[in-house]
């Protein structure tokens, strides 16, 4: 028999693959197809950083137009998913909804070839996570603008409001921060079912059940409760403290990869400062956020990571929370679909070993001969 | 930073958990928590093997009724999934139905215990899976019988048909041979799902989504089509060839674990021997299916896996071959489970390295600057 190589729990530091998609280090950076965030997150749009994740380079001017107009072809969603999600009742959690409505997809479109799969996947998303969100409250589904870009109209469709030119950029700058981030759980989960052969939409509906784990997307809503609940920069430092006093967790902070800065939260949070200044706001969530993640620094050494700011920017756009989860996941498709197809590059079906602990040789006893 | 440790295409020897649930070992024998799975087959009950893989021992007469009780209990589908299930078009894969609904129920189901969430997944999985299909054939859901044993009324949701007694032990048997088989890929993928801390309804969610895949449940459909196609054992020995020499697969052979025999294998093939006979049937299945292993043993030294004989038993049960994969999950439902609280247990979120090979350092350059 083969030797059996012990695994450290986790798979922390174990390499499951090659990847030339995503790198993150901790130092604190992290790039997209040999591009630095920063120079993404100020320049580029969602749609581009998408083509680049994808394909693995950035496109040309008629490249792009021609992936926009696809991207805006796909975006409608079957009626039938509608119905479906109908049926699921309204107190139920919006990532159960969208899991639930991504799965009913992809028995939808069965009929499609894979590349259609692949984008229509990645344009419906955004229409999903806003219309889950609406049938749950009793509105109809919206229609997506084909005049809008891709989020300016996710952010439309989502608060049923004409977002400022700021305000879409803002929610465009944190769609790109979260499109992808090599293999945490979501990613490897993805391929994991991609290894199996199985269709996007399968690996999909995996990806989003690993991302509704409160250890992994459901950061960014938890943050926010969390912020709403310390109240002002004020009581921030003596909240941490009692917190940490109980052994409990300060939501948005910690990293398995960024040890000292994670550069998604650094870009973050000055938008966050600019946005709070266009929309002519006080600086008071800024002030709270900053008291909470120096406190946190002083007592624990942990950087805060990008849920932590994500949280504020997305309430100051008006978005409901329950969307926070769903908004990150419907970004996060994009890097799905290209770690499904990298892992179908050089594929092997996943089936590690385990070290078994328990009881060998048992005889069975019939049910009457057992002890009571 | 830490060193890096390189792990085998798909973990292959890699051990990533202790478990004491299971173990299949190369030298063809499998125990479920230490009990042989020939003495399970031969004389436990469905009921007492789900509860040997859930709790870590055989029941006493007792704790085994109460169980069965629950389990009852448990059966029945809330309505507002069947309505969701109704939305799915009729032309859909029943796998893709089947997480579907699952993932429906999670949406549903939030408001109970996890204990309860448990044992009625595993409840629910055998009423859904016939009512998928039913609802897809345009007949209107069943009800669980209560008067019947849960592997009885599974079998008769499924064909519409009272079943014999030997029917319906041999159902059992196939439920008990798919209930677990360690770590492969949707074991692991429930087990990745759970490290996040999400429900067990997203586990299993993702569980099906890799149960999907043609490298991994869906062999035992394939396996039917392949033996329908070769028709008579006369046509068995060409066909391998052939098909070898065009390098395809042969459905329902070969396992990362077992090279020589597949315990469950030989199981199901006795099993299938003494289906065809108390039927007053030919034996013309057995032998074609003896045929073709026997030259796929010659040709390439691989062993008949349990799906390759659990197919032919299915169909002359009278069940739908859509429904072959689905059964194969919902017996394995109870395995996911037994994974899911073996993670809990000692967790730590998956989240494995990749080795960068891609780009660095690249700079980014204007849409308008860039080469058309």
């Amino acid at each position: 028999m083969a030797e059996i190589l012990r695994a450290p729990k986790g798979l922390d530091g174990v390499a499951v693959a090659d990847t030339s998609i995503a790198k993150s280090d901790a130092d604190g950076t992290l790039i997209y197809r040999g591009y630095a965030i920063k120079d993404l997150f100020e320049r580029s749009t969602f749609e581009e950083s998408c083509y680049l994740i994808l394909y693995g380079r950035l496109p040309t001017k008629g490249e792009l137009e021609e992936f926009e107009a696809k991207l805006r072809r796909y975006s409608m969603v079957p009626h039938n998913v509608y119905e479906l999600v109908k049926a699921i009742p309204h107190e139920a959690h919006q990532m159960d909804v969208l899991r639930t409505a991504v799965s009913g997809l992809g028995a939808t479109e069965g009929g499609i070839s894979s590349e259609e799969q692949e984008l229509s996947i990645i344009a419906q998303m955004p229409t999903l996570v806003a219309n889950c969100y609406r049938l749950n409250q009793g509105t109809e589904p919206a229609e997506p603008d084909p005049s809008l870009s891709l989020s300016a109209n996710y952010l439309y469709m989502l608060t049923g409001k004409k977002p400022t030119s700021f305000e879409a950029w803002s929610f465009e700058r944190m769609l790109i921060l979260y499109l992808e981030h090599d293999l945490n759980a979501s990613a490897f989960t993805v391929r994991v079912v991609a290894s199996t052969l199985a269709d996007i939409y399968s690996a999909c509906t995996a990806g989003l059940a690993a991302l509704k784990g409160p250890l992994h997307g459901g950061a960014n809503e938890a943050a926010m409760q969390m912020l709403l609940k310390i109240g002002s920069a004020g009581n921030a430092r003596s909240y941490v403290q009692e917190t940490l006093a109980k052994r409990e967790k300060i939501m948005g902070f910690g990293h398995r990869i960024y040890k000292t800065v994670d550069p998604r939260s650094q870009l973050a949070k000055k938008l966050l400062r600019e946005l709070l200044e266009k929309q002519g706001k006080s600086l008071e969530t800024y002030k709270l956020c900053e008291a909470v993640e120096n406190a946190v620094w002083d007592f624990k050494k942990l950087p805060s990571n990008v849920d932590f700011y994500a949280a504020p920017i997305f309430l100051n756009l008006g978005i409901p929370i329950e969307t926070f989860t769903p908004i990150f996941a419907s970004s996060r498709t994009v890097g799905w679909v290209a770690h499904y197809n990298e892992q179908l590059m050089d594929n092997r079906i996943y089936r590690p070993d385990a070290i078994y602990i328990g009881e060998k040789g048992l005889k069975y006893i019939p049910l009457d001969s057992r002890d009571a």
